[in-house]
């Protein structure tokens, strides 16, 4: 119901999970993960807010309309662990979650996926919502490295 | 854990769940609950997305950090329905789905609470972030029967 994803689409979530890397999504973006589950990186940055995090479900669903609940609930049993890592991690103020589906909705990515942001007091996040740009793997390999030290250090 | 509650607060969404109405809070709001979740029309509206949802765990927890999994998981399945019911009942073209955490995250009601929005083709939502108001009970009325009207025909 509600589908927009083209025929033969070439989805770089399932991608990423089954190991095949892009410039966008490497295996080292990948911050924490279960059966049903992971969290990476996410490629596109927000100036303010860098280094966010994307949850997505492990199998291929569009978007929240027909996911399972059992898997939902399992996607953000995994966000609430990134919102405490970023939050430990990155010395944040708060953090902020949001996902969008269709394409009147925001959606751009035809897999299900939770943006987890890391906020900061006065950041105008909404307002600069067009101030984004593709980080390099680099980059994005900073900011994973520190997450998975908060990930370790919390879960010990 | 980065709790930012003040002492003494009164909690307007525990207050409307326990039957205690305010002008921003009726319990005409309510369009759907069951024993771990409700959902309500929010007293603030965004200009562009008129009349979006709340849906909060009936049980009082401050933000994402400490509600326990299994009741995260009661609020997102009661989303997605809220999602599914939108689409339907606002001939919406998508919705979209956020929450804030902490003052720096752009929290401030202090019930742990998931905004689920009707989306519209260039509603510029985010850009538009600061055009806001407060609904009258009335308006509200309006959209929570459509709701309802949704609900019912989607569960029968």
């Amino acid at each position: 119901m509600h589908r927009h994803e083209p025929p033969g689409y070439r989805c770089p979530f399932c991608d990423v999970l089954a190991g095949r890397e892009s410039e966008r999504n490497a295996l080292t973006d990948i911050v924490l993960g279960d059966p049903h589950a992971t969290a990476l990186i996410s490629p596109k940055w927000w100036e303010g807010n860098l280094g966010h995090v994307l949850v997505v479900p492990n199998d291929h669903f569009e978007n929240l309309y027909g996911i399972p609940v059992d898997r939902l609930g399992s996607v953000y049993a995994l966000v609430q662990k990134i919102a405490l890592a970023l939050r430990a991690a990155y010395a944040c103020d708060g953090t902020s979650t949001r996902q969008h589906n269709e394409p009147g909705g925001g959606q751009d990515v035809w897999h299900f996926h939770v943006h987890v942001f890391p906020r900061y007091a006065g950041d105008r996040f909404y307002e600069r919502h067009r101030v984004t740009r593709w980080a390099t793997p680099t980059e994005r390999l900073i900011y994973a490295d520190r997450l998975r030290a908060a990930l370790g250090a919390s879960t010990t």
